[in-house]
């Protein structure tokens, strides 16, 4: 008989947690003590002095370009290393967005591709010597999980996530995994870890569930990254730091190792997918590409077998959602769309058309029950494992399900209100004659912490399965354009939380993002029409 | 207040129900009272005297060659729908594989195709003037649907079921509605109608539980049929009657306007598919092709995006499945395999290995659970809606998942164990390095009325959702052959049932069937290899 174990507080568990992480950033690249940082740290990347100026144009390109770069012998797999580690240590002192750094690994790692190049003359694969950042949840072999519990601390992953390596094999350099919250239901990224920050402000969040992501490659930490979503978490973190992402719909991407410590296995209710957060539309499609070229399916049985299409160009007819019906967005969002809605106007090239938004408060009852078919219990064991306090954003979206348990048969209703729901919203769809959607991603740009409680403009998206891209207007928060006009009678809780909550003064730089979605299962067209949209929005 | 019904006994329903059916049958195409039958009913098309010698050789079509004829004036609509209500109308007599004829709806609808094509100079469709029979359970527009409940009787649809919609936009005529069994969980057919004769000896059972179309189909009563699948029940009733029939995996076949009274909506532990039955691998590929030309996934958001790919033409590795390593196949069927597997080697054009079973009995244990997460209780309801008996086939297939009632997380679990079983089957599989798998449809062929107790052969292909053809090899049951050379000791009680269920001498004239089997979601892979393989073994 083994004495029995005295537990040690979490606070305890918590700081040895920081402790350990913040050890894997090398002492060269810490800044010191007494940087003073604005609230916009995006610009300490240059000012630091940690990155040469070579270093510095490296982490300017985008994966796509930057894969081009390292094919082209431009620049060695340890030269990209060397400035993403530097950038991703700088973005972690800054945003708080990482779980490990592990440097030397990814170092020796980008030393054997350079050695391969040189003996092969062929690059690895299409990521040969391109640093990728992974969501701490999805298994990178040898390395913690944690997945935002720390009950979980210990978790060491045997085997890579199918995703990661897929990657691997393409040549992908592995550097460090980021951060997401505790549960992984917020739209934002708070756990044991502490808060993650949105470079552009960092009173701001970084958005969830995949924040660490979001606030990582928003720094130009890194040129892509793999973050999941079954309500907006890699839209939403995409939105509140300024980037690229693609949540695509369910069975086109394998999801194998990814830790879902949440809900019950077996249940079907609602899916996730894992998806792309890069620097470009170009990423986001090389990604896809790299995947449906290795045949998954062929290995992951859940997936479509479904070959990468090549779309036909056409002329797009794109629909607008202003408002939801139930939260209008703020003014600065309204500013965005409007900006965008102009310039594809006046661009002539596409056919602009309103969209009518459709049962918004019907999908949240249906998905954030589906969320929920043990009302939290699993969630509320992983927390009781380590006593860490349950965090305020937590508790509000399990009760969002409510409190009474469903039986069997309740669930089985639940599933076919969400069929009927998808059946119905397709011939709403298909009515429109759109061939795609831009939409905001959210009521307002990045929430102040705390805050982020209205999903719908993502997580419809997650019930009838669409794909959907998130990708920067340009634009930011200035308050002097972006107070609102008149006073505004909020239609009902929901949207006086949202403007209570928004303060487009304290939200100055927040990037303004916007969202397309396309058909079900339109994966290639919905990623080539928004490369249509953004690069009309963007000019 | 109106008064209380008095609820008719089940056996006056059921006659009545018979004396509506047999009254659909046109008085001109009666066989005489007194008809002295063999066994073996399929020459009675030709003996009747009731077709012409030009309305059997339009019976002799397959649905290609059919549409083709069609399309080339050959035939007219009116003809060719003459000769199949004849067909169906003789077939019904010999095998009762019918719910409902309805000559004159479909002979007005015949009319109009060909007073269409007069006009326009092209045909409505590429099914233009074939008449297609349907399974009682899919809805036909302005016809009933009991589904093989007596309580069901009076369930007109008013809408078609959408794959009924897209044959009829296709160009098809409806014309009958073909038999199914009580719970639709038989592999074969019997309901409150009677019970469903395989033509070749009707002592045996035509499978099911698509075994109306089985028959008809079976007796050139049908060129084309639609059954539906989940364990079985397009596969059967082709190997028992000695037909085409394909089970593609789900999500290909739009399922809308299928009456399922057999479980609860929004139970997704399981899906069925509908399937073509027809009279060629041709016919099977033409239907599939017709479905993805419409991009019913516009329609059907369950449905893969999916457009039919064409298939690039290879040497086939071809494996063989002996035995399933519970229940050995009996003499008749390992006689038909060993001569098929000769021929394929014979030719030279394949690579033929031999194939290790998979965890049978595991397999039968999670989907025969799977298929009453409510015990039965759906089912029971009908029946207790009208006192109709309970068939021993019913009791037993629901007692397949035991007695106890299942909570809701035993049933997650459950769903959890299917997904990891399909995960191992899939590196099975792939192990191999197979295209296509050649098996049997079942261990024995058409089984005697009420024995059908076996599934596994089909069944494991409905858990793991592989896409699989049955087809005949054109060899039937000789007594004079299909001995067994030495007593067989029973590994198991399973095997033990088959085997004392089993006769060689009382099967005379069963065809002999087999099954091939593809990856999972390789629908055109599987059918096109399937096509090499069926003109060597049937040569």
């Amino acid at each position: 008989m083994s004495p029995a174990k005295i537990p040690r507080p979490a606070a305890e568990l918590a700081a040895e947690a920081i402790a350990v992480r913040d050890s894997t950033i090398p002492a060269a690249y810490r800044l010191p003590k007494n940087t003073k940082l604005a609230k916009n740290v995006t610009g300490v990347l240059s000012t630091s002095g940690i990155l040469s100026a070579a270093e510095l144009a490296i982490v300017e390109l985008d994966a796509t370009r930057l894969a081009e770069a390292l094919a082209a012998r431009k620049y060695t797999a340890v030269e990209v290393t060397t400035a993403y580690v530097k950038a991703a240590a700088i973005a972690q002192q800054v945003t708080n967005c990482l779980v490990e750094l592990f440097a030397p690994e990814a170092l020796e790692r980008a030393a054997w591709l350079d050695a391969e190049l040189e003996r092969t003359g062929v690059p690895v694969g299409p990521f040969h010597g391109v640093p990728v950042s992974i969501k701490d949840h999805l298994d990178v072999k040898g390395h913690d999980s944690p997945s935002g519990f720390l009950d979980m601390i210990g978790n060491v992953a045997t085997e890579d996530a199918y995703m990661v390596e897929i990657l691997r094999n393409a040549g992908a350099v592995f550097y460090c995994k980021t951060t997401n919250p505790q549960s992984l239901m917020h739209l934002e990224t708070e756990c044991y870890l502490g808060v993650t920050a949105s470079p552009w402000n960092t009173d701001l969040t970084a958005g969830g569930s995949s924040g660490g992501e979001g606030a990582l490659i928003g720094m130009k930490g890194s040129p892509l990254g793999i973050g999941t979503d079954i309500g907006g978490s890699v839209r939403s973190p995409a939105a509140a730091c300024g980037i690229y992402s693609f949540k695509p719909s369910v069975r086109r991407l394998p999801y194998g190792g990814a830790n879902i410590p949440v809900g019950p296995a077996g249940w079907e209710g609602i899916l996730g997918t894992h998806g792309p957060m890069g620097r470009s539309v170009d990423d986001l499609e090389k990604y896809m590409r790299l995947v449906a070229s290795t045949e998954p399916w062929k290995r992951d049985p859940t997936l479509d077998v479904k070959p990468w299409r090549e779309v036909q160009p056409k002329r797009l007819r794109v629909g607008v959602l202003y408002d939801d019906g139930v939260v209008r967005p703020v003014a600065p969002v309204r500013r965005a769309l409007d900006t965008a809605v102009s310039k594809l106007r006046q661009s002539g090239a596409f056919d602009v058309v309103e969209y009518a938004p459709y049962r918004s408060a019907d999908n949240w009852e249906i998905i954030s029950a589906l969320y929920w078919p043990d009302n939290g219990k699993a969630v509320y064991d992983h927390i009781a494992g380590s006593g860490e306090r349950v965090l305020p954003l937590t508790e509000w979206i399990i009760g969002q399900a409510g409190d009474r348990e469903r039986s069997r048969e309740e669930l089985w209703d639940l599933v076919a209100r969400r069929d009927a729901f998808r059946a119905a919203f397709a011939a709403h769809w298909q009515a429109t004659g759109m061939d795609i959607l831009l939409t905001p991603v959210g009521p307002t740009p990045a929430p102040a912490h705390g805050t982020a409680r209205y999903w719908n403009y993502t997580s419809f998206w997650n019930l009838v399965n669409y794909p959907a891209v998130v990708f920067p207007t340009g634009a930011h928060v200035d308050p002097a354009k972006d107070a609102e006009a008149a006073a505004y009678t909020p239609r009902n809780d929901a949207e006086a939380d949202v403007y209570d909550s928004f303060d487009a003064a304290a939200s100055v730089d927040a990037p303004l993002c916007l969202q397309t979605v396309g058909y079900i299962g339109y994966e290639e067209e919905t990623l080539w029409a928004t490369k249509q949209i953004v690069e009309v929005i963007q000019k």
